[in-house]
């Protein structure tokens, strides 16, 4: 049994692009990899269309589900970035200039600089929290467990870390991969008594093709080493008798 | 106006390696292109664990708001591969071999080789109808308007010229992209006016990173090749004013 008590999130992501097929969406993996590492289960995935009906309904809906919320897009300076205005009204907050944003966006920018399109990313639901951005100066934001985050994926990168503080994590899920030339069908069975076995472990099984060749991933994730050691050793058993090449562990 | 009723579709991408950020999803991509492609548009795309009392209630929500549901993941050999049960369960379908499933793969393989692991992927809702896999052999299948494709990109890749004559579509989307060497603050309220002035066609604006050098798509979408003109023509005005050079259009 784990320690703590599990902690989960959402991501919902924002934006026509993902969904008309024209941006491949990254940012998903980036703030899925970043959240198992402090500990927190990302649960499900949203994309939705920039529609603030839709993104109000979305939120309001993720915000009780989940410990947390992360949103990415929507929050750059043309028309089509509705994100701070929609979280306003999601929350009931009135959507205002936040003096803090200004502050620091005023100082980014050279004298002059700062321009109306800037200055509309300093509105946001009042009282805030911001998310301070390294990369290119204007913040990302919090209100209650919901944290708004930049849809360019360099920029997103760059404002994990100062979230480090602001997220309370479980137990880290550590991981474990076993990468075999085989096909899933040969270990099939095998597999499936290791993990009814091991019903609190959660086992993968994932075909790669790589180099021109065919394998199989497997991977073993829990909270507790001794688990993944021991189901990994079972694994390993299987895979001895069975006489397959490990291609790594 | 369009001349069709609008065609909407989610994606519903089942698989716990997405959410812990292992594995990129790229099907999503893949899946909308082709759908906006031909004329259906993609409402909302959900990534979800391999659980099976969320893959069905998921189900069960988005059949009932959308015109057509594309499911990715978990109809391989192993335990984790989920998808057929859960959704024969979800429509209250017996979940049971099928039998020209049974024969396409008994065919593919040599003498001895479909074994109880493979004999797995041809365990279906009753009465599926089939996805023919040109690549690795197992079909797909769909139930009513729910189109269930395996995870693995190339292989689902192959599959989707094998659904056209199933999925009716709307009047494609139809789209353009001006790119700019330019700030989105520099053109943010210009193109609201655009935006303001075509309410019924898309405008979506989008920052680059390209060759070490800044610079924003303009992306503008319509079924009305007409309405696509217009606003193109309208954008390229404000831009030669500006003096911002076109990279691509």
């Amino acid at each position: 049994m784990t320690k703590n008590k599990k902690v989960n999130a959402a991501i919902l992501i924002i934006g026509n692009e993902i969904l008309s097929g024209r941006t491949q969406d990254t940012n998903t993996s980036t703030i899925a990899s970043w959240l198992n590492s402090i500990g927190v289960i990302v649960q499900e995935v949203r994309v939705i269309p920039d529609i603030e009906e839709t993104i109000i309904e979305t939120v309001n809906v993720l915000k009780k589900l989940h410990d947390y919320v992360f949103t990415t897009g929507g929050i750059g300076p043309t028309h089509d970035d509705i994100t701070a205005q929609s979280i306003s009204k999601a929350f009931s907050l009135e959507y205002e200039i936040h003096k803090e944003a200004f502050k620091i966006l005023e100082t980014y920018y050279k004298p002059g600089e700062f321009n109306e399109g800037r200055q509309k990313m300093v509105w946001m639901p009042k009282n805030a929290n911001l998310i301070l951005n390294p990369t290119s100066g204007a913040p990302g934001f919090s209100v209650e467990n919901v944290f708004c985050l930049p849809g360019v994926p360099s920029i997103l990168k760059s404002m994990l870390g100062g979230l480090k503080n602001k997220i309370v994590g479980g137990e880290p899920i550590l991981s474990h991969t076993i990468s075999l030339r085989t096909l899933e069908s040969e270990i099939a069975k095998s597999l499936t008594n290791v993990q009814d076995n091991n019903k609190d472990v959660e086992i993968g099984s994932y075909p790669f093709f790589q180099a021109g060749k065919l394998g199989v991933s497997i991977v073993i994730r829990s909270e507790d080493q001794s688990k993944i050691d021991k189901c990994g050793s079972k694994i390993l058993e299987f895979v001895k008798e069975k006489k397959i090449e490990v291609v790594d562990r």
